[in-house]
């Protein structure tokens, strides 16, 4: 007979199959051929589970369960079924098939509670097709602009908003997917850690405290694209020079900085690109995250005044331009109560820690109170397609989240 | 009545219709469309003006004129007609236009000279298609392998090669565009300066002296390709933090250098490239030249042990590929005096100077003597839409080129 794990395995298994890039880890940017599939799949497991399934405005898939109290708030369960280019195949889903596994037990034993509980799987978290992460979740709390879906584009020049069109979906109803204040009663997350800490530390499960605060920003620098050979070093508007100046800076100023904070440039690109031409402009993304709010803001300045230096007097200039911005984040102590209490219980080990990963908990931390588990990542890899997480350590944290998922849900005793 | 002047801007004109990005700068990549149809225009004009044409294995084109002194070594006269991705529509051309308009002459003057010459415009000198250039003049002097047809590819992954045979061309006789010893009495180029320096003197003409040396080298930096948000700073294996390293010291130790010396990296590529994943794998180049060979050296051991230093005791390697190693190249005495005599003779200003860019001149003077002239260029602009020269100041060059191609093959006084 099938177990449990066996259970979460084939969701796993079978979400992982649609994929743009077989072979190279997994590719599914949403609103893709891929996407269509992978959605497929998550309503027919939810409608097999009894659960009402439908979509919003931003393409976010809900399966409902109505509670046995008339009209009360919800409690949302789930997380994100986008990846990254070439990433792995947890990453998202490990919440996603959680979701899944829970409604399948609570179906299975008849149980009810109180409040209604919606399954989701979220839209487009990674921002790996358009730049803009956590759009399933920013949709809910009314944070996504119309400028957004007519300016963010994807490799193919192709606009968020173009895209969901494509893809059957509105893009001028966006307003319709944000969620009314005291409409959601709580937001739940199971995800990989995607760090090193809780396989160092042999622990079952990761209990959240706190998530890290998050800024994207996209840098232009705008030089001459000179021929390499004839201009003097002296003579030059060398984007790249500047741009490496940057990178070196504020890679310096977030190992300085301490308390968990990160600062990254994952993307650059540099035109007209070739051997012999001086680059003439740079476009570059930068990553930076920190438990604390001033820490992130120092980087920035210091990377401000790093472009503004090396823009002074000279025949360069540059914009930065702010992508995405979220606060750190506390989840609620009653919450990490609760976990605390289910692991006990469970005879599961766990340990409390801070999230250096943004998620959509974190996002939904806005209008709702958010909390957020994780389970272990093999060798801390993740956004490759050597993630990995073992489906036993899933199943305990699908036990985990449905024990306090009740509890929060109010579950009528038999 | 069309003037000389006229004839050299028309043909300028008409190459550069020839063109991949229309309103973006001239682009013009080797066995292109673009190619095939500036071929044409080069092989109709070539035979207007009486020569026999044919083309070499290389794909260089060559328009022939006999000398009366039977069986003796050409006089070559020409340059290149392929563009960089947007640049400008001299760069080359104002060369191949140069010989096209000299053969013009010596056709309508029945002028006879006892050696022959073959007038040449060159392929693939940027190396904006396959990443190495001086493509044509190296098949001239036996400089091109197998193994370089079959590894360099383009952006959409087809070989040196494959490019060649969709052209009408036999890769595998690439041997027979090799020019033997003694086959070439001379090698003569006219190109735009593509710097400021005769501009700013105010002068007709450059007269090289010295061409520097050039070599391009790629590098390939392997490092992790980590979740931004949950990887500490000091557990990171990041590619990118290398390369600006690198990126920074090489332009350091150039301007340090002196002597004409300068580094550039033009071409920078991160792998995966989103934005909240550290680069697991940058690809970038170093385009160095110096008029002396132990400065470029010095650079490139920098730059090595900068990599070296980076990688040492981590998770980051590295691999650094030598694609071009010119040295420099030293004009014959008696043919920079026969530019002088005869620049005086015409009324010419000019100035002897180093050129900065490596050219095809550069290349023959393997196998013969090699001379190059510079126009000036307006702003000292190249490899860009604005690139500019005046079609008097061409005219005027090809008004010397003339007169010392007649005093180097020898012209039969009438």
């Amino acid at each position: 007979m099938e177990t449990k794990t066996d259970r979460i395995k084939r969701d796993i298994q079978e979400l992982a199959r649609f994929n743009a890039t077989p072979g190279r880890g997994l590719t599914r940017f949403s609103f893709s051929p891929e996407d269509k599939m992978a959605r497929e799949y998550i309503k027919e497991q939810m409608e097999a589970a009894g659960l009402k399934v439908y979509q919003d405005a931003a393409g976010t898939v809900i399966g409902r369960r109505e509670g046995t109290g008339g009209s009360l708030p919800c409690i949302m369960v789930g997380s994100h079924f986008d990846s990254v280019k070439n990433g792995g195949n947890f990453d998202g889903p490990a919440g996603v098939v959680t979701g899944l596994e829970i409604a399948r037990v609570l179906n299975e034993n008849g149980i009810k509670t109180k409040y209604p509980i919606e399954f989701v799987a979220l839209v487009e978290e990674e921002g790996g097709r358009f730049g803009a992460g956590l759009f399933g979740s920013r949709a809910m709390v009314g944070k996504v602009s119309e400028k957004e879906l007519a300016e963010n584009r994807d490799e193919n020049g192709v606009t968020t908003g173009e895209a969901m069109k494509n893809f059957g979906l509105d893009p001028r109803s966006i307003e319709s997917a944000k969620r009314l204040p005291g409409s959601v009663k709580a937001f739940m997350e199971l995800h990989i850690e995607q760090g090193p800490v809780l396989e160092a530390a042999g622990k079952d499960i990761g209990i959240v405290n706190t998530i890290v605060g998050l800024r994207h920003y996209e840098v232009e620098i705008t030089g001459r694209p000179d021929h390499a050979g004839t201009t003097p070093m002296d003579m030059r508007a060398d984007a790249l020079v500047l741009a490496a100046k940057v990178i070196t800076g504020i890679n310096q100023m977030a190992k300085e900085a301490g308390e968990g904070t990160v600062a990254t440039v994952g993307s650059l690109k540099v035109s007209p690109g070739a051997t012999n031409i001086v680059p003439g402009r740079v476009v570059f993304t930068m990553d930076i995250r920190s438990a604390k709010e001033e820490n992130i803001q120092a980087i920035i300045d210091g990377a401000e005044a790093l472009l503004e230096e090396g823009c002074y007097g000279g025949d360069l200039s540059f914009s930065i331009n702010n992508k995405i911005a979220v606060n750190p984040v506390h989840v609620p102590g009653y919450m990490t109560d609760i976990f605390k209490e289910k692991c006990e219980k469970l005879g599961f080990s766990y340990k409390e820690m801070i999230s250096g990963a943004g998620h959509d908990a974190m996002v939904m931390a806005e209008i709702t109170d958010s909390c957020l588990i994780f389970v272990p990542s093999k060798d801390g890899r993740s956004h490759c397609p050597e993630e990995w997480t073992d489906y036993e350590q899933i199943q305990k944290g699908a036990q985990l989240m449905l024990e306090a998922l009740l509890e929060i849900a109010e579950v009528e005793e038999a």
